[in-house]
């Protein structure tokens, strides 16, 4: 029998793909969508690509009833005020924003800069990442969604951080349009974000706190700049290794770490066009790709992680967790490979 | 049991797509995909998008044994001219070219411009848009793929053409780079066709011929203009009615004509953003979104018909064509619904 | 000596434009350019590519002072109810709205829904685009600014029409998305604005009256569709002549209308990539590239204009305009010629 | 009375530049402009922009004349082998190729692989960045164009770099598509580069020697990814500090750099969209916009340096040093300031 599934704040980008995958999920049925200023409107008034896909329409989020996975996609800040109230209606609650990712009160009040409304609920949530802790979410009823800049992080420096490799990263992250959510503001403006290669996040993204909780504690810099492209993350993680270490150590370490991941590709040719980790494959697919090399002059190991950010860095993940939280094969919803060219 | 697939010129776009949409499939098993020049390389050397998706390597097209099905993706000409032996190979070709589009041997020759190598099999060969002739595909042994542009317009006019309301059709008909084929050349340098606004079939289309065979004898003037945009096909159909018509009686016909089709959606809201056909929401779909307007001072129609070229004007279609031949589901292995935002 | 100049309503793109090329203008001095919501910025705030070119700062649009000209780029309808205000201040006033495009007051009710404000003054005004009415620009006291589509498509049929030759015109514009202004909406959030094709006005377009008031009556359809791009227009309009012409007729009509005008420029190259008008190299530049086709099958005319919106459509015209009025060279400060590849 | 100037190799994207700069240029006047390939067709064949602009004609590098300047923008290796030929005709060649870069012959073989063949003309070169040695250049017969990307590392440290204040460099670059010339490739297909994120130099990159040689020696990573841009290069660079540094002692460092310097501008906002340097409204300029920042957490660096990779990075600091050497005005030619929106 399917499980019932509904999502809170489902009017915006993230809660458009979790629409997409979860309507042809075979393993749950869809119940209801929210969204306080959408309510009454056919879903496909937001999310134009499921047109002719379902009958749904936006409900008020004070309507939603007890069901078996609660997806919720709020802004910040929302969910962990009104945790209780979510977790009192489903066996599992998959939280997108940010406030359930990090473990430790103390490092969410230094990344954001308050108390934590709900410290209680944090130690008892897993994070939504099954390459990280595929078990924890496997036995959990609170799971959070990932930080898009932190897992194209994550998965291309967890193998180095698994050897303690790293000594000092320095994160340089690209990123689509889309990364910002559905609302228009000035610097979504398509005339000033059009082949703008703005440098949003030079330093302290607070995407950082998520990386040192997964991968432990090593000086990390973060910078992000904002490129043409609407989805997609690259990750070009330039990192000072702490001892020398050559291509085929590289290629052991991250074969070890990735043969069984559904989900990770690693990327790493010597011929042909596509060579290297590029988002710009993975538009609506669930892969991370995963790539290295290292500059023989000075030491460096450059890794790349490349995803979709609304995918693996959002409602794939979650979906995909939720996978492994009901014991379901956890590529299940998730097999579209991503379009070429795109 | 599942029917045996191959595909002859795999390495191009549209045999990117073909192969994307079948080793998915759950009727059909792929055997060989051939590409002369890619011969023994892995199939994600061309098509990155389905690394791990799939132990493929490119063969010699010398090397074709039978099976069930067999798609020829090779240049226009090709076909036509090898056609003997490859039917010899399979129950059931589908045939990518422009070679066995038109059933007329003088259409041919008036817009290809020399003699068809192959006359006696045009007659045979049907059309491969479901929503033009499904009956005739699904007896079918020889099936053409459609013109993108072509299928764009058709779907467009369809309902006006069946009602005798054309007298005189403006196509204005804007384009993708990857209309173009994967073949790099001057016009495809990025720094010349990012951007562009390219006038590059001001007239004489041969895409027209398939849609006077579809649609039957009016003025018919084509204007194709080539975009920013990688895939993707909008048809702004300029039509002049026979008679004045009223948007209640457009609502009709197009109700009338495509309410029972799987693929072909109608897009005319009032409110919100995506209030009429747009292929920006189509990529990696088969849908055609159908849309549609009047003039109320001059009394033209505007019928729009947006695609992703390489899916229901090309790939798409086919695999459609070939659920309708096989007595499948016709939507078998195209549910993939487009990405939003994208 | 030069003349003073000011500019109302500075911090929108037309404002920027004209910023640019009144900074460098040696015939002009600038004097002050407000923004009621900018006042006391440094116009480098909103136009960046400015920053070191000036110490101007925004003021209030009431500390205005009596100079030789006065430019205004205020929202559609506010110039014409300040006009007295604003010409008594300066010998000549240009304003970039639509509010003094249109002579006829019961065009302008026809067209823009309301009763015009100032009708005395639409007698008086000037059409600001040289080519159409230069004699009368040179003595005008008021100028109005031109649609930007309305000029694409002037200036692509203006030969036609003086010939006699339209019978019926469906004008087909391609537009990028500064021509909606500097102001944030949902239509312009860039995932939703980029890669777009979207038909954002099928019918009913009111730069169809300033095409009527220059080139007098024929039937004409004006479609419009947003595409990706920036700056730039395409009016690729389908001529249906009142007679047969060849293309050494067009030749002949549009060297007649064209030859001595600094500005428009025929492209119609049998050869190399650049055959026929594209925005795509017009950016920043004052042209007007036009071209024309004929189709043999059908004896439809393509008639091609491409501007870039917020020069020729826009600032360039304007100062182009204020040249003419003044007695300056025509071309003065309007010399860069785009970039290629851009 | 005015220089005279030739172009030997005036069909790729340098040589358009060129002609653009010059054909507008007070101080010389146009004389030939060669292209093997393209002798006898007009130069608007292939500079699209230039059209109307000149009636020169492209000739064969076997009939160039003596003249005052000439610029050789030919493929890299050819101007070091026939630069006796060349400088015969000329008082100055500005050579816009890599042959002339770097004064060591060592380094020259070390990062080339191969012996210079002219290694004595290395000494006597300029390095073609008045910013770096305006005096050696005001003196030189021979003046080397710049690494577009040198360039923006180089802007980016040099008052990092003069201070001692440099540990470790990671310079992550963002391109664009003109960078790699205007030859097609498969890399530069449409729809593979269109929306690429593609780590193209992972390491190694040449333009490395250029800031050893201009800023002196430290650790230098440099990884260069193409984005979605036809015309730009950001240099993000990733500063490991010798000792800790506070943003008011970057600020006096930049500004004492920079203050008389016509071309660099300091951007470095509190408010606004446009912040920090980005090559989006520098299209066309010869300006490099230069920026910083200081990371609290990890005592990091961000220096940026942002510029038109055609422009400052080759024929507008080409032209520039030429100005510099005839001993003219430094901005002649050059006062384009870029568009906004763009």
């Amino acid at each position: 029998m399917t499980k019932t599934v509904s999502i809170v704040g489902g009017s915006g980008y993230t809660g458009g793909e979790l629409l997409r995958l979860l309507l042809d999920h075979p393993g749950v049925t869809m119940r209801a969508v929210t969204s306080r200023s959408n309510a009454g409107d056919p879903i496909h008034r937001k999310h134009p690509n499921l047109r002719g896909r379902s009958d749904l329409v936006f409900t008020s989020p004070d309507e939603v009833e007890a069901c078996d996975v609660l997806f919720l996609c709020m802004p910040h800040g929302q969910a962990a005020t009104e945790i209780d109230k979510w977790a009192g209606l489903a066996d599992l609650v998959i939280d997108l924003s940010a406030d359930f990712r990090l473990r430790s009160p103390d490092a969410y009040k230094d990344w954001y800069g308050s108390e934590h409304p709900a410290p209680a609920r944090l130690a008892e949530a897993a994070y939504g990442l099954p390459e990280l802790e595929r078990e924890r979410i496997a036995k959990a009823t609170l799971i959070s969604g990932v930080g898009c800049n932190a897992t194209a992080m994550n998965l291309a420096l967890l193998p180095l951080a698994r050897a303690g490799l790293i000594d000092r990263v320095i994160a340089d992250i690209k990123v689509g349009s889309s990364e910002a959510g559905a609302e228009p503001s000035a610097s979504s403006h398509h005339p000033e974000r059009s082949r703008a290669v703005r440098s949003y996040a030079l330093t302290g993204h607070r995407h950082a706190a998520e990386v040192h909780q997964a991968l432990g504690e090593f000086t990390l810099d973060v910078s992000v700049t904002a490129i043409e492209m609407v989805r997609g993350v690259l990750c070009t993680a330039h990192v000072i290794p702490t001892e020398p270490v050559a291509m085929k150590d590289l290629w052991k370490l991250y074969r070890g770490a990735y043969a069984n991941e559904p989900f990770v590709r690693l990327v790493n040719e010597r011929q042909g066009l596509h060579r290297l980790p590029d988002p710009a494959v993975l538009g609506g697919s669930n892969y991370a790709d995963v790539g290295f090399g290292v500059d023989e002059r000075t030491g460096r190991i450059v890794a790349l992680g490349a995803i979709d950010n609304l995918m693996k860095g959002a409602a794939g993940s979650a979906v995909q967790s939720m996978n492994v939280a009901l014991g379901l094969e956890e590529t299940t919803g998730l097999t579209f490979p991503g379009l070429h060219p795109a």
